[in-house]
């Protein structure tokens, strides 16, 4: 058993409705049933027409060129400088939307394929009916990642096979149910035939032969099983945006006290981290005494439903005006402490007596 | 030009202390020079005794666990559940610092090599001293990967060639330098070799002959080269914890001022983003007519030296003690919308004539 990675050798320029199945069967005619092909987005995207024209150079070239951004942008994940990490309306995550200016005209712009498995089934079909070839295809492009350098081609779109291999519910030698179970094969694929590619050059396409056995009857679902939904990903924001996002969850803080009763080490750490923020002399005391707490929630007429637990707070005596104000700011930054905490809280007036201080329902 | 990628059969179970170069001569009499091993890190680990001792289920299981993986981990990425990704001493960003108990006794977890790319140094040495072998030496591992669904293998360490291919400054035949210019092709090798690995039952070893004309003379700096530093990296946190890092900036805001005049777009987006979470009647104005701006900084001794930009805040009134209180706490909301926006602030006593008023300084 062994796979083999070959180039196809002399596709050439592409070019608006050319026809990708015919160069490539002419440029291979060595393709064989089973065989996958891994096909460089670009020459599809060519093919299809998904070029823009925009200044060669110039002020008004980045002004195009941020237009075509917005356009193939569904949200934008990350910024740093110049680089914009977005998420495409595909759902991929990639810079500058994949938005390509090598391989081209200094005059145009490579778009990604609208729907790359709907490129991989339409070329799949043609290498079928026309030319009675039953090969796998993958729309490969090149993507940076988190945490490590360097880039790697991963699939865009596949059509004939699975893009995950799922080994759920195997078995080790050992008895061990297998914990890393789903595999994108069509990733590693993609970045296989970049080994070839890249080693040539101006070569579009690589074949891996020998991994499957059989292609798939129907094409699958594509290479849209590898997009994860953004909110089930821990990583859908950059540090920065999610930081800036924290701190304006803390600008808009709404009132609202827990479903269970709150984590008092929590409440403890929260009052640790303000502790030499906030005005000397302002305590914050979370109330544990339950004659205490059951007297004080006593004298709040709107103490809420559901709220378990009580952090009175004392600003730093004597008070003027200013001071009550600066204390105000002070229970806010107790409050974003226990938001960052997972608390949420309700301010509300102090109790009779009091006038100093005021509390927080947790 | 073709490249082949062959599976190592027959290497059987690897034990503490075994000699990995023999196992795997033995098995592929058929290696030849300029091959690329790529190893399964488990293999390496076994070898080299990487293997912690738990208890075989229960809480004890869990417990053991929880204290093997902090002493793995160098820093905590993100958390879900039970989901933990971290950064490993090694620099790397995995779910649970590479820690595995697949392939190995239920009492038994088995950690990442201690210095990959010294592995893969010394298993080339060894071949090449003992068997006369000039090979490259891949260790690899299984890694998720933000945004899209499927692990993929990737590279841990590397010996006898570079971890990246550069073809920065190279041109493409329309005259564009390239973009996309550093291709991290270990982790596409290890990819690669996976495909064979996975195909087949308990291969730990695959060989990918015809990538390198020639080994590298030395053995190069390692995989290491692909280690991100995290200052460098858009997504040093996970979102959760980034948003929650935010919410505990907005607690411990410090006072400061811009160094250059505050971008007063900036300032207004962040009062319209409070305007509704405030209390009712509180108006926060931007000060632009310059005097009205200069009459009350000068009636401000501690203005900041710095400081550009002023806004005035006016609660609802009437204002009783409590009234300011929360005028207080929505003036903290402005800071941290103001944050939110990258600008630092600095509150201040109010006018005098205007005791219910006070001033952030930007």
């Amino acid at each position: 058993m062994r796979l083999e990675i070959l180039p196809v050798l002399g596709i050439g320029h592409v070019s608006e409705g050319d026809d990708l199945a015919a160069m490539i069967t002419a440029a291979a005619p060595w393709l064989r049933d089973g065989d996958v092909l891994v096909v460089t987005s670009k020459i599809v995207s060519k093919a299809e027409g998904r070029l823009v024209d925009v200044p060669a150079d110039g002020p008004e070239r980045l002004a195009a060129r941020a237009e075509v951004l917005a356009a193939e942008t569904a949200r934008v994940v990350a910024t740093r400088g110049a680089t914009r990490i977005v998420q495409t309306h595909h759902g991929f995550v990639m810079a500058s939307a994949g938005i390509d200016a090598s391989n081209v005209d200094k005059t145009r712009l490579v778009l990604l394929p609208v729907d790359p498995d709907a490129s991989a089934r339409a070329l799949r079909a043609a290498l079928r009916e026309r030319y009675g070839l039953d090969v796998a295809v993958i729309i490969s492009d090149t993507m940076g990642r988190p945490w490590r350098n360097g880039l790697t081609d991963v699939a865009l779109g596949v059509a004939g096979m699975d893009a995950i291999r799922d080994h759920r519910g195997e078995v080790d030698p050992y008895g061990n149910e297998l914990e890393l179970t789903e595999m994108a094969v069509v990733d590693e694929l993609a970045g296989a035939g970049e080994l070839i590619k890249g080693k040539c050059d101006q070569v579009p396409v690589a074949v891996v032969r020998g991994y499957l056995a059989t292609t798939r009857g129907d094409d699958g679902i594509g290479a849209k099983a590898l997009v994860r939904d953004s909110s089930l990903d821990l990583f859908s924001l950059g540090t920065a945006e999610a930081r800036a996002a924290g701190l304006a969850d803390a600008a808009r803080l709404t009132d609202g006290t827990a479903t269970a009763p709150a984590d008092l080490a929590a409440v403890d750490r929260a009052i640790a981290a303000v502790a030499d923020a906030v005005a000397p002399g302002t305590v914050f005391t979370h109330v544990t005494d339950p004659e205490v707490r059951e007297r004080l929630v006593a004298t709040v007429p709107d103490w809420p439903a559901g709220a378990t637990t009580l952090v009175l707070g004392s600003p730093a005596t004597p008070v003027d005006p200013f001071g009550l104000v600066r204390f105000g700011a002070d229970l806010h930054r107790l409050r974003a402490a226990l938001a960052a905490e997972g608390l949420q809280s309700t301010l509300l007036p102090p109790p009779p007596g009091t006038p100093a201080a005021a509390l927080l329902a947790l």
